[in-house]
């Protein structure tokens, strides 16, 4: 009977996150903001990464934010399974200071405060010619899409390695989308 | 009819991981190898950490290996809600090469290959006077518990912010644990 119970619960959580994971649009340049995204599947993180050319740093300086890329796991699942990513997919960019005040860490760096700002990569048929769009959210309330014409959508469509995804920075992509054969490490 | 089966599936799936993501001891030193953590919750991520002095970096060399941290997404939700790691709770602890192989980023770093070893740090009563044990994985089979006497266990015991947990290094714990009073910022 416990068992039962703990069951019927696990499944509605289940049916309640897999709707909460959709995307939600309320308008064509406006997009709902996802909530609870540090539970998804965070395909990849990197610090300081930059497309313009390393300044040289001093010694022990910081290596940069740190940023962290999270997939609803739903779509993580899917695009395993079938080598493709599916409508509705999110990718959701986080920025994490870089710190290294805490005992007992003496060297190196690990996340401190996140940013209140974040963006979304957002795939769905027609919004624009890639197929996907951005939208950056501030520290509160929905966000607004990026106009196509922002630097992002041409360097995702050239770039990147799978369908506008980064797929070559994300550990949890590469090696399961190499065996599906559409990416080549 | 279609919601049904999918909600069925849903249903299956959820039951099947919550059974997958429980720690299964094979012997009181002996720990099943966990699978698809790389979906669990990743509750921080470092580079370079270390317990021991920094030694001073050339301008521009790499940060160090990534490490980033899981927990079963169950247990997550658990301490989320009640301030409490429950039983069974795991962290696996995972190593990524820093990478900046891959165009078009040309400064930072990101995650490039994983190590094959990681460890597991384990809560399960009794397994140890500070109520965790701590096991390493080569690049196949089972882990074997680190004896009680390595220096994790005192290391985690008296520096760790809240129950052999370095919650401090992970912002998807802090927020949550300091609204429950269980750590401080």
């Amino acid at each position: 009977m416990r068992i039962r119970v703990f069951s019927a619960l696990l499944c509605l959580a289940a049916l309640g996150e897999a709707r909460a994971q959709q995307p939600k649009f309320l308008s064509d340049s406006t997009l709902e903001r996802p909530t609870d995204y540090e539970q998804w599947v965070m395909v990849g993180s990197s610090t300081g990464l930059s497309y313009n050319p390393a300044v040289n740093a001093q010694p022990g300086a910081s290596p940069g934010m740190f940023h962290n890329v999270y997939l609803q796991p739903w779509a993580y699942r899917q695009v395993v399974e079938t080598g493709r990513f599916p409508e509705g997919s999110m990718f959701v960019l986080a920025f994490f200071e870089s710190s290294t005040n805490a005992a007992p860490a003496k060297g190196g760096f690990y996340e401190g405060d996140q940013l209140a700002s974040f963006e979304v990569h957002v795939k769905k048929s027609g919004i624009d010619p890639t197929g996907w769009a951005f939208f950056g959210f501030d520290d509160k309330g929905p966000g607004e899409k990026l106009p196509g014409n922002a630097p992002c959508y041409s360097c995702h469509a050239t770039e990147a390695k799978v369908d506008n995804v980064f797929v070559q920075f994300y550990p949890a992509l590469r090696e399961k989308l190499a065996a599906k054969g559409v990416y080549r490490k």
